[in-house]
């Protein structure tokens, strides 16, 4: 399946003033299209780091998203960093450049030519109804910060991103982990394939724990979660989804 | 100042099934506390993985704070990551065994004790009002994933954290980014060390961008927020918080 990894670029995430609800979004988005995301990664704004973080990324893993840095201001570096990564310079791209004084409605000044300038052979990718269009390095999908952007962006170039699936199933249930582990140690024998996951829960009255069984193969998912309820006690479970 | 690094062990964030709180949550105490982290990660429940990540940390920033997997289930797997790391084996503890047992009013069963299992020459932290203590390898400190735990053990060993808290100021402008990104250059011309944040925001009335400034000197911090006052046009000052 493909696989993914996540850069969020920016110390407002780094110094808590800010709360990253890119990776979140990214995450549930890609994990429908059947992508795995396989890494998540906060780091600050500095150039040598992004373009090895990137760089990194870029080799482990079929796609990269990075979000944040790709605005106007000093603290604005990813373009660099993903141009460095891959040993290119940073040009001004004519296409962004008109597009930025369309959107301005006049000559644009430096500051704001500065999102013009994009890694040398960088494709453009014109979706939606963005005005800026996406600018993808090598397997590198360079995003915004700003939430609202980063979706319409990705909204916009989904089409792009699909493996299989992961199918889910959930149970709720009403007894403590401990109680339960022995059972979902058999459960994984029967079921080496099976993605299992087990979340103690604080606070819940109607059960203790949400199980989590996952698979990409419907029968498969089917018959783990059959063979998990035959082997809990009927008491034992609040519900499932 | 002393640094962190946050990693964050569980295939449900990388899935999108749960949303990390822990990160956040101690970006913003560790940033009142006046440590700089450097560097969060989240990863999958693999042992090699998590060893590997956990050393690189280690060795790169004072502190390392892990978050999931020390429960009694298959998927918790940090202790042996973490005493792998630092070519130790886990060994029952029976410090924790006996807690384990009178939590539990009785023998604990073979999954419960695996709770027990804790890297060698681990240091056993008792604070505050939990029953199971803080475990901690060299620099790393081991908290569980669930968000009231993790609270709850963070606040009772925050004492052995302390740097220089870093100040804020915010000014909310009436601008775009590319309309004063020239004076913010200027800014950090004549303030070198000032850590100084762009941010645009969507959907906002009342203003365009929000600068954050920076520093652990007070004194330093008031000069630069003057000089940034000084240069923006009074109108385009929203306001400074």
């Amino acid at each position: 399946m493909p696989s993914a990894g996540i850069l969020i670029i920016g110390n407002e995430i780094l110094s808590g003033k800010v709360t990253d609800t890119n990776s979140p979004y990214l995450c549930r988005e890609l994990r429908t299209l059947g992508v795995d995301v396989e890494r998540i990664l906060t780091i600050a704004d500095e150039v040598d780091l992004i373009a090895q973080e990137v760089r990194t990324m870029s080799d482990a893993y079929d796609f990269v998203f990075t979000s944040g840095g790709i605005g106007p201001t000093h603290d604005d570096m990813t373009m660099e960093s993903v141009a460095q990564a891959f040993g290119r310079k940073v040009t001004r791209s004519e296409t962004i450049a008109n597009r930025l004084e369309r959107a301005s409605g006049g000559a644009p000044n430096e500051s704001a030519l500065k999102m013009a300038m994009i890694p040398d052979d960088a494709q453009l990718v014109d979706a939606g109804d963005l005005w800026f269009p996406v600018v993808i390095v090598e397997n590198v999908h360079v995003f915004p910060g700003i939430p609202e952007l980063l979706r319409k962006k990705f909204e916009s170039i989904r089409d792009r991103f699909h493996g299989v699936p992961v199918l889910l199933k959930s149970v709720f249930v009403r007894r403590r982990e401990s109680e339960i582990a022995h059972l979902l140690n058999d459960l994984l024998h029967a079921f080496p394939e099976l993605m299992l996951g087990s979340y103690p829960k604080i606070g819940e009255e109607a059960f203790h724990v949400l199980l989590t069984l996952e698979s990409r193969d419907a029968g498969y998912l089917q018959d783990s979660l059959d063979a998990l309820l035959a082997k809990l006690p009927e008491d034992a479970i609040h519900k499932v989804e």
